[in-house]
């Protein structure tokens, strides 16, 4: 194996992969993404997560079906117009279309029994606490072995038809699809575009932008 | 500095912690888990985040009593007995009664506005995958700097409270409050009790657990 990639060129060099070239992952290279995503902070260590790696094609081709309905109808609400140009937009678009091909999905569930208030799907913000750090852990030791992911909700929109396919029971929900595989020719790790820290942190108090030491 | 850490040594030796030695943060090493945080992925790269970093005294010590209200208000609550006699409830009741004393808070916020359905506060957990993969880049960051840190909600029960004593504006959500601070003697990485992956990983179809190649 190549050197161990240091924890801030694997953050600095992380973006999302779109396009994937069709060699298979390794069943060692899942299990080394799973066993960073459990190492995750998780609330009260309830460790309420689950994760379910899909690679037979013919499962992937279904669920590909319901993310490109889920963006052809994400494409018809006001308001899509002014995205869809936008570079991430033309490229999550793309994906869209062949995302029952990438190699692997994964799809991050989360136990809500009991932690989400009100009806089924809703609920505070903190909810995602339980699994979005999982799935970044995932994402980044996908990073460290040369592996593509991006983090992707749009299947959401037929959330009730994907659990159905999966056998995934009703106190479970799916908080993301995560698409692994190497990258295509062409795609490369690092680069996002970010504002810079000046802009998105405070000191003190909302809107204080100097550092008070 | 000393050797970079590697990617898979932060993941794996991440883990809450929750006693700090009263030694200052430097402003640098604020800046960098800060610049970890704004590298995770975001939805659109829409960036709707923003970081209040807290180190007054007297904002702490306001923070933190509302803190202590709503853990008060939590073990008041059916069902916290059970839960309370854990180590992890037990050291997070440790530090309800301290946090107004931690060298740093951070406080992880997101716009809602446009995002959220619903009433304030409520939404799909997938508005979580704006906010939570950036709490933990900055969470590793910290690992990697040799700073504790811990995943906290309980402010949330005086959102409206916090929000305004930050000034805070009514479209944003604070989703974490995050101490940060050398760990204190006895405090230690790695370590975190986890189920394995082989319980929490299915295959092709929830429950599966033997992976198909």
């Amino acid at each position: 194996m190549a050197r161990e990639i240091s924890l801030f060129e694997a953050i600095r060099t992380q973006r999302a992969i779109r396009r994937f070239r069709a060699d298979p992952v390794s069943d060692e290279a899942i299990t080394r993404v799973l066993e960073a995503a459990i190492r995750a902070p998780s609330p009260g260590n309830r460790q309420s997560w689950y994760f379910l790696v899909v690679r037979d094609p013919e499962t992937k081709r279904r669920i590909g079906e319901y993310y490109w309905q889920a963006t052809l109808e994400a494409q018809r609400e006001p308001g899509y117009a002014q995205i869809a140009s936008s570079p991430v937009y033309r490229s999550a678009d793309d994906l869209a279309r062949r995302i029952g091909e990438v190699p692997v999905m994964v799809l991050a569930c989360v136990e809500v029994r009991g932690g989400a208030a009100g009806p089924p799907g809703r609920g505070p913000i903190t909810l995602g606490a339980a699994i979005y750090p999982a799935v970044q852990n995932l994402m980044l030791a996908a990073r460290g072995l040369g592996l593509g992911t991006c983090l992707t909700t749009r299947h959401r929109r037929f959330e009730r038809e994907v659990k159905e396919l999966l056998g995934i029971p009703d106190h479970v929900e799916t908080a993301a699809l995560i698409p692994l595989g190497y990258p295509a020719e062409g795609e490369h790790f690092g680069g996002s575009r970010r504002r810079p820290t000046t802009e998105v942190a405070f000191y003190e108090r909302w809107g204080r932008k100097k550092a008070s030491a």
